[in-house]
């Protein structure tokens, strides 16, 4: 299997979405010397081409495309090939107004935007297969081909006719029967039992709450719906080019995809992450967003969105300070990315996204912005080969499964405060803050590398998976568990009792008898080691074995246990303030054995090992200063140093060690 | 016509819905266990039961229900027996699209959910009227049987065609001609007049402001049409058992049915509460929905669902905190319920409400609930011969009219901060501090019988009705009148002079000039015997003959009067504060010969007088201390007090009078 | 041709909307004494009366409008006519559903409001062209005729096919051809390349954000389709009535029209206006419709409709205290209005606007509201002959732009924050402060009669702009420009630098880096001769040939100019707060030559030159007192007056110089 390795040859990939489909060819060459001066080695091409190569049904205009895959190769700019099906030509929804999707409440979503298309419609389908085909015909042995890129941020929910037989037909294969579809689906209650297959329908609009299963299934559904877009355009660009490695991108947390399974079925796996320049926590967002993508990957992975500057897609969209953009690109290459790149190379004057940055802004060469991208292209170009290929290694894993995500997010929940990302990302946070090196992994993965498992919150565990955390304390790993988590089987059934009967017993919990969510803002006092606040929620528990590591201290639980432990097994009813959560797997860690990455840390400092570099990265308001022991030289600078390192404002460091 | 008596034998009914299709038959006999020992007597079957029953159109399946209904006959359980017609197999969706409602918009509101039935849809009553009359062939003699209980929570609006047509039949019947429509709608505003009647639509989706005749004509329309699909279904059963008293359960407060003429055609009148846990007035809301559904009963009533716990629907869901079940439970007894039950029995652990609380939780038989809801079922049953048929009296009347509630909550209306059931609960609450006992009326009913009728704000009142007032004030009664009372009749017309001329002379006003809303939040100084602060509302008036007992202190009304009375009736043209209102209220009270139900009374503890029983219920944070004169038997303890009465938390006593 | 003095003959025309079809004859009667006695002299007939003209298809009742228009010439009263094609009647609807609208996710927009007609319906055109015709055959010669008033306040958006077919036609006329189209879209972006004129549909619901070029073509398309319906009927009566003068009413802002290009069409320029009476600057909002409506009049203009008390489509409508009526009624004379008047004469005691106050209320001749007006009348009489047709003359002009509007209010734009309206208000709000007369101007137009010109904020200046404020700089003028101006061409294209290479070159400015938004509540502080504070929006600037007259003193962009000057070119890269905009802007009119009308006024008091007169209008909160030099007559008073003026609360004065 073709790996990222395989396409940068060992170097950092440095580039961007490329789209000289919308300027003159005069400006192509311009490009060209921008990105030279700029160290660029890897430009994505066609993403949204496909009206330019296909004009008219079955036409195909190569020709621009031909003079600028050459003109990439004769500058020694390698090109990333993406298949253009995330946006079909007008034409397709004029002429086939059946591949268009449809909403839940049934109207149609038209095209003028992106992604206007039903994964379901053999139609779109068809024209898919042909353009990737040709495009593979034509450029599968061009020199400047380095990799495949399918399609573009896989994103669509449909609710038509079309998706309701798809549908159907996936459950039918997930099934074995009708009878086993509607016990999973719960549908005696509400009188939803279904006696032919034809009457199941996606969760259209509805008086009230949909049913949860069907719910659940339907986004499986959808996942694997564009999945099989996915796996048909990349078997056909595989079958021409074996050797080149293929990817599509993810979206950051995307709620779309479950990513672990779209992750197997992908040579390179890459995402696009767009952290709020304006959060003051906006590196430690970045870190989570790496430590996912890499722990899908398994190895190096390829950054393939970000922004040089301001994104429109937030309310407000606020540009990058002076080494924003630097500071991020390297927490990317330290936390085991090959490659660095942008949406997009140059910014586009018209269009939807005319006000999203680029690597060159409407200011053109002389903007800030271009400056910095300068920069940077310099920086990779020195510790490429330091670093590509290499690893990154941790000894605690945070479990995330898409699934319990799904299951948990559904009308007529518990909570609406319970953000499912927002309390993975507290937890991430939490280690970050405590400097240890953290993966992801899937509850039913392997976990038996790590000293340390973190569970935020996992509202749906299978059978398959709650065996793995008990095996894997079992054979001495230690376990830390949020609240409201093994409520759920596999179909979204509660289990008896509320949580998983192994579960209770593997914490010592004897009964649960109610969750208490809280409000927005709210906390209740907890007492333990520390005295603490809790947020989000809380938990009516009755410990058989446990031993009461905290109490609530106020409201209506006050007195009952918060935090319980049984041995190695931890689990944490509510959701403790930052600091707490931070000071608890700290200290949790380090009984098992596991040590930050750099011992002392003045707050905003992050400390990446990376093979045999180690990353300083400053994400504090102001400089700060940091002692490393044994002698180093800054890869960056040229300099060494033999204990205190000063970096600036968003300042960044690539220590290797030297003898002196 | 027959009565909650004859269902209950003169006992408390305890128990709930119980859907055990979704179970296992082995379960079926734990529950019976478990409702045994909890003292539970009644279970209403079959509420969601369609598709089990007829899992193909035409079909029928009774072996479980037999089997069911002999189960809880040998363990001396009584059945309530549903028609299950609120929601229709998806079979019938998919075979008959036309029986799915659409919204104002016209798109399709699909089956996945529950109530996807157009009650206009000829398809859809077919189908409910056989299944309904097979229900009753089958088991209209069992002797488990003791109630009809018909639909669920009805509460559909459509907008299709078929509507369409159904509310032309309607609006034929109610006029004369299209001319009497055209004038009673104000069509010639707008250019919206009718050549036809097959040009009237409902009111869907529109540029802008909508017809408001037509809007409150609609949701009459609705009502009704909603009452035909009841009624239909309540005459098959009766025609088979007519000495089975037949129920369908009101949702509290539910904006979509005229409860008043609803409650005729009921021989049983049954209501559904949910108040929220964490509503520190919960018991206040509480006492006014069963002032309201004992009003409706004129005698006892049943409480159809109340939860356990928590429940799915609000966006934070709370528990209740021990003895909060139980305290609002005696509460419903205390203000005349007969039946004490609940959704449902068994929490499901699938389906939309797999987080709404039961009987039995998630946690089963250990678990806090169950736990509690067994002292509850033994207390019910130790108070139960002496409270059942026993009947409420009051000498206060507050006065309500959904027709009122229609015609004012509508867009293009003065003020978006009127919420017609806030200002209806801010005068329940004064009488409910105040300690008075309190009925609701509808404004045409005889009100002969109360020495106070309060109307906390009638928009619109018929000719009738304004005669009603005028009449009772004559009579001797006293009347106090909230704000923008009598401003519009029965169409929605605003009466010249902006209030009816007969009530502006009752109340000795000359003009009003002006409606001034207040914002949320803004308040208004007024100065009387004691100053208050005005909300929501204020008026400029002119009084003619009245005296002014309160004026506007602050804004641009100072020096106008506020509060005007002529003799006994008084005009509140704001809604004052909590604490003002309370006062004013029991001191006009007081004049008309109103005596609070325990004089004196530390704040929180409400006292009911039912039959000979004095109910004690602590809402306080904290137990109280109250002052009995007499000697009496608390029946839920057996102990004798003859004095100071101590509550605990949520605690409750249920004295009856005895020689010491 | 005709002019508004050929309709009022030099006087102030007083009345408003008469719609008699919803009253008894008898109430016209009684209407003619109550207008009489408030010296009403104009009053507007038929604006919704096509169901009463045109009860069924091609049917014609024309008697009560007959008797009507006689009644009023038989008293004094002049009549203008409006085409009642606003709202068709339900017969249209219903027979011709394609006539109506629909919304951008294809849903119908029904009838049983107003405006439900897709403007591009041939159907709905040909019945509103007879009906018109007939009006004008009827009534042209009536001598009770003043003038036409076409439609009502145009305002729908549609997205219907047969819009589709009319978008393509007009881009069709627009564009030289599709590629052309293509170029001006920027399709190469995301893939939306046109391969045929079909293809193309309005901007409706899709997946994500919409084309920039495509949605600024459609909201012309929309304005120019409207206009289209304006023109036709327009044609229709001036045919009849060359000497009649005709008129369309706007919305004030109204974001649908292009009211530069709509009042070049029109004899007449019309508005209605409905300042928020608990705005405390409720008098600079009407002031600035004000100076709007006057400049696309080049002279005297109408107030078609105010509200004499509140109106029903705020969330909290609040009535007008005692004097605001007249005090915004003389502010409109003030500012050049030959015509005061309402919405409506008699409130409706039916239909969507039975809330929306009137000359008469419900509280009839004795209410505050009429009394006041009565009040009004009077004074316009007095003053008519002396204003009637005379001018007001202003040194400064503010330049607005709906294309600009229209392009820069999308979706994915820099900031949700940036409200384009708020924006131009707080300019006008300065100048308005600062005593200073200021009329609008388009910025194509010839600004040479202008000292001052200023751009709140034009993010769109097309070729033919740039070069017009250029040419006006160069000529002598003094031009003050807000943030994020000219950024756009045309088509909403990026112009190469992010700001206009002439503007850059104009301001002496370098570079724009970045644009940075601030959030809503932000601010940024600025240093320059007097500390501020900037809102809404700062940008990275490099200056070239510009002196900087402030800096950013806080936040990311510290050190950097934020005003900046190049001669008598201002580039303000922020939104001062009000005060220190007043200031600004008060300096840079003297520096030109531009002084207030009145040297020292009180806060709050307006002062307002029209012709020979001199109007003082009190905004304030209570009474203020003015030094007027020279000797007076207060129209108003008759009195004489030498120097200080005394104003009550929302007092008024109309000074006119005498020998004393």
């Amino acid at each position: 299997m073709p790996s990222l390795n395989d396409a940068t040859g060992r170097r950092v990939f440095f580039g961007g979405d490329y789209n000289p489909e919308q300027w003159p060819e005069e400006t192509w060459h311009e490009d060209v010397r921008l990105m030279k001066q700029a160290g660029v080695n890897s430009v994505t091409l066609g993403v949204f081409s496909w009206a330019r190569i296909e004009p008219r049904p079955g036409a195909r205009e190569f020709g621009w495309l031909d003079r600028l895959t050459d003109l990439m190769h004769g500058n020694g700019i390698g090109v990333v090939l993406a298949t253009p099906t995330a946006s079909p030509p007008p034409w397709m929804g004029s002429r086939h107004p059946e591949t268009l999707p449809r909403g839940e409440d049934g109207s149609v979503i038209w095209y003028g935007s992106r992604q206007h298309f039903c994964p379901s419609s053999p139609v779109y389908r068809e024209y898919a297969a042909a353009i990737t085909e040709d495009l593979a015909a034509r450029y599968g042995d061009h020199p400047a081909l380095r990799m495949w890129h399918i399609n573009n941020e896989y994103c669509t929910f449909c609710y038509c006719e079309e998706t309701a037989r798809h549908f159907r037909r996936w459950l039918r294969a997930k099934y074995p029967s009708l009878d086993a579809l509607n016990d999973a689906w719960g549908t005696a209650f509400w009188s939803q039992r279904y006696g032919d297959w034809e009457e199941i329908i996606p969760p259209r609009r509805a008086q009230y709450l949909r049913n949860p299963a069907c719910t659940l299934d339907f986004r499986r559904f959808t996942s694997d719906a564009l999945l099989e877009c996915y796996v048909a355009e990349r078997d056909i660009v595989s079958a021409r080019t074996p050797r080149l490695p293929v990817t599509t991108n993810f979206m950051a947390f995307w709620t779309g995809q479950d990513a672990w399974r779209w992750a197997e079925e992908e040579d390179v796996v890459s995402v696009d992450s767009y952290p709020d320049p304006r959060d003051p926590l906006g590196g430690q967002y970045g870190a989570m967003i790496q430590d996912m993508t890499r722990s899908q990957a398994r190895g190096p992975w390829m950054l393939m969105e970000q922004a040089a500057g301001p994104v429109n897609f937030r309310g407000v969209n606020h540009p990058k300070p002076r080494g924003l953009n630097r500071l991020w690109s390297m927490q990317a290459v330290a936390r085991g990315a090959d490659a660095v790149c942008y949406f997009q190379w140059r910014q586009s004057r018209q269009g939807a996204e005319k006000f999203h940055s680029a690597m060159v802004t409407h200011a053109g060469e002389q903007g800030r912005t271009y400056q910095e991208i300068k920069q940077i292209g310099a920086d990779l170009s020195g510790i490429g080969e330091h670093v590509a290929g290499a690893g990154v290694s941790a000894d605690v894993a945070i479990l995330h499964d898409w699934n319990s995500w799904w299951a948990g997010d559904q009308e007529g929940r518990l909570s609406r405060e319970l953000d499912h990302p927002a309390v993975v990302r507290a937890w991430h946070r939490a280690l970050w803050e405590a400097g240890l090196a953290t993966d992801f992994a899937h509850p039913e993965h392997d976990l038996g590398a790590y000293r340390l498992v973190v569970v935020p919150h996992l509202y749906l565990l299978t059978d398959t998976a709650v065996d793995n955390l008990v095996g894997y304390v079992r054979g001495g790993g230690t376990l830390v568990s949020g609240f409201l988590t093994g409520a759920a089987d596999g179909d979204n059934r509660i289990r008896p009792g509320g949580m998983d009967e192994r579960l209770r017993e593997l914490f010592g919990i004897a009964t649960v008898h109610e969750w208490w969510p809280l409000e927005a803002g709210e906390t209740v006092d907890c007492d333990g080691p520390e005295p603490f606040e809790g947020t989000v929620w809380s938990e009516e528990l009755q410990a058989s074995t446990a031993d009461t590591v905290a109490v609530y201290s106020s409201g209506e639980l006050a007195g009952l246990p918060a935090v319980l432990r049984r041995g190695s097994a931890w689990y944490v009813s509510t959701l403790p303030g930052p600091a707490p959560l931070r000071d608890l797997l700290a200290r949790v860690a380090d009984d098992a054995g596991v040590r930050p990455v750099l011992a002392d840390r003045p707050a905003g400092l992050e400390a990446v090992r990376r093979g045999d570099l180690l990353f300083l990265l400053n994400h504090a308001p102001g400089p700060v200063t940091v002692t490393v022991p044994g002698h180093h030289r800054d890869l960056l600078t040229g300099e060494m140093t033999d204990g205190p390192v000063r970096l600036g404002r968003h300042g960044v460091a690539v220590l290797k060690e030297e003898r002196p």
